[in-house]
């Protein structure tokens, strides 16, 4: 079923993926302003949170319970913005952001404020490796 | 537990009380611009998503699903958009928007868009007679 899967194109350019957990992909938003998560259920032909069904429901909601608890707690944010939108891009996507009183958008949502900011080399490594530790911890 | 749960000032304020389903307020945003639905989970302290435990997260998302399923259906909508933000509202709450395209925010999130438009009495009524018919749906 996962073999006709494609990620939107827009997810992929505006994404670096960081591993997967489940069927779902774990991309970063290449936007150094916001610890921004997005998530993928690799499922063809979705776009609303409510077409996953079942147990792949359960399990979708299971990974956003436990990566908004585990980002809070190691990205110290103050608020954790969690979104199924898809106006712009159809393809079913759920946003997970760590929200920083202060940050770029503070207290706004994220979407459509300024524009997104490149990660420095080392502070996307770095990122990355903060998520890897979050997948690893969660799928150890 | 919920003896002492208080819905927020704000929440109360913007919206109008539609019914109760399970553990959750189900609360309607004055603002006829959208179809645009608010639950609240009648547990006291919460702020995050994430801080719904076992099978109160479990029912919390099961009544997501549902409610997100059947407004697309019956309202007609083009896009579903679900959300928990909470940055200026602290309480958790879970927004449940029936998008429609070319409404007044129409591509982009509906927060901070513009003002709010009161309903008219008939207006009011009628999304009021339609979200209580789903409810009975839901719950009968």
């Amino acid at each position: 079923m996962n073999m006709s899967f494609t990620l939107d194109p827009r997810l992929e350019k505006d994404t670096v993926a960081i591993g997967k957990v489940g069927l779902c992909q774990i991309l970063l938003m290449k936007d150094a302003r916001f610890s921004w998560i997005i998530i993928v259920p690799e499922i063809p032909g979705l776009t609303e949170l409510h077409e996953l069904q079942g147990s792949d429901y359960k399990d979708v909601m299971t990974l956003v319970h436990t990566l908004s608890s585990e980002m809070k707690a190691r990205l110290s944010a103050h608020k954790m913005n969690v979104a199924a939108l898809g106006n712009m891009v159809p393809q079913l996507h759920i946003h997970i952001i760590a929200r920083i009183e202060g940050d770029a958008a503070w207290p706004s949502p994220v979407w459509g404020v300024g524009t997104a900011v490149p990660y420095t080399d080392i502070a996307l490594e770095r990122q990355i490796e903060t998520f890897n530790s979050i997948i690893i911890n969660i799928t150890g």
